[in-house]
């Protein structure tokens, strides 16, 4: 723990490994790093395949050091079984930094985990947070509810859309739109993108008028164009964020709704254990003379009760 | 519900609305329905966007109807807020069947049930295997693990891809292998699609000896080449399923799980109200006192203790 805390690398890759196979352990060292959690500027990173999140990440990644700040890039693995592929590639890109002790990068798969992504992604970003870090980058590969919710559970949000990628409309039904703290039009260098840009900023004022107006940035990651800008745009959420005193709000809304599902899972496993030991309730159930309501019902009695 | 069991399709219909909703009185009538259900067979079919899974829902009910089968088919509509789309269009193709009252056919979402598609899939099987109907198709639009969960839900599950979507490596890395009772090669007039057979059988022999050795069928089914080869093999896995005592036990173990998750939603309303309710266990955790870990132990003790 003292030498996570410290930032050492090969420690916090093996704190992380720890978290993808749900390690005995976990708990006990989670405990200890958790009070010295709390300090990191956490970025969610999501959109489709292909509208250039990794190379933003890494662009992100240049901005951040140019400041001096410390970060961290973690990229949640697809756990969607049509996606995958070109994860290995995109790291490949972010080797630059390999020998900067100011960025740690690395990807992650759940398959460990109890409770998925959901429940490794906030540990691991407390792992990175505990060894100092000033920016924690997530970046999801996947495009499933679960990838969004986790990009979400951060503190400014980015979704990236790109040009070819699909119209305004498209974003509206996908409800990504309530998500966004930010927007990022990605490979702006393409055509298109100057609507792209309209669109979503004429969706975007639609609706009441909110707390924070969502900023549409157009960027060409790969070529560093408008990254500055959409540093900037992101870190002045930040502000408003803490200004506003939601920062503080958001976070302890996300650690209530984790602690919910830590317990959930706890009595998951004993809710199973108690099916499984039970043949007369699964015979009851196959016979149909009880129904899974019911059954339900009687399980959840027996939780509380004892 | 006399409406229901009689095969009423407004009735029917209405019933699968409330399971969208997760609509009070819900629990009632699914009660009231269970001693009737358990006779359908249920096929899922899953498959990346554009394989043509809609078009080959068309197909197996026309398969059905000329064995004179009655059929439901139920279209999971995407969650994931990444694809969503020509939903509408796919279901227009199925129209031809409109006026045939031994054809039932509905996509359904599930904002309003708790536990998402997960649990609203089986609740809608249910209603549709108690209306009579002889076969359940239940289609999964979106990509994500939770629809490909629920396609594997099913008594006979059927992956669906098409010689353009990838190579069979694709199909090995995204884990879809383990769910599929039955391959389908659609769109085998294009080119590529020998090789998708070849590349998929190959695949499936690695490893050891199943009990069922999963079969590739190759269909073009628009023009509707191969569906009747399809229907005749899921047909030979269901009587595999039936002849070897799998058909119960994989129903008994779905009820089980199902069972397990319903009491595992209400468990959860009674954790989300004792976290919210006790301001002083969120300010030990935002003040860092007591880590998320110990805090789900202690909720966990106190829903067990009651």
């Amino acid at each position: 723990m003292e030498r996570i805390l410290e930032g050492d690398p090969r420690s916090v890759a093996r704190a992380i490994s720890m978290v993808e196979d749900g390690a005995d352990g976990l708990a006990e060292l989670s405990a200890g790093l958790f009070p010295h959690t709390g300090r990191a500027w956490t970025i969610g990173l999501t959109g489709a395949p292909g509208v250039g999140k990794s190379t933003l990440a890494a662009a992100l990644v240049r901005a951040a050091r140019a400041r001096g700040r410390s970060v961290a890039v973690l990229a949640i693995d697809p756990t969607s079984p049509f996606t995958g592929g070109a994860l290995l590639g995109d790291r490949v890109r972010m080797q630059v930094h390999a020998t900067d002790p100011g960025v740690f990068i690395r990807s992650m798969a759940t398959r460990g985990h109890l409770g998925g992504m959901a429940l490794a992604a906030p540990e691991a970003i407390r792992i990175l947070d505990a060894s100092g870090k000033d920016v924690i980058i997530v970046e999801t590969v996947g495009v499933g509810q679960a990838e969004v919710d986790v990009a979400a559970a951060t503190d400014t949000t980015v979704v990236v859309v790109a040009p070819g990628w699909g119209d305004a409309v498209q974003v509206a039904k996908a409800g990504i739109l309530e998500i966004a703290d930010v927007f990022v039009v990605n490979k702006a260098d393409r055509e298109g993108a100057d609507q792209a840009v309209r669109d979503l900023e004429q969706m975007l004022r639609l609706g009441p008028e909110p707390w924070w107006r969502v900023p549409v940035v157009a960027t060409a990651a790969a070529e560093g164009t408008g990254v500055d800008e959409l540093w900037v745009t992101a870190e002045s959420h930040r502000e408003a964020l803490r200004s506003s005193g939601r920062l503080e709000r958001g976070r302890r809304e996300r650690l209530l709704r984790e602690v919910e599902a830590l317990t959930i899972e706890e009595l998951r496993s004993r809710v199973r254990r108690w099916l499984d030991d039970d043949p007369g309730l699964a015979g009851d159930l196959t016979d149909r003379r009880i129904d899974p309501y019911r059954a339900a019902a009687l399980l959840g009695e027996r939780a509380i009760r004892g």
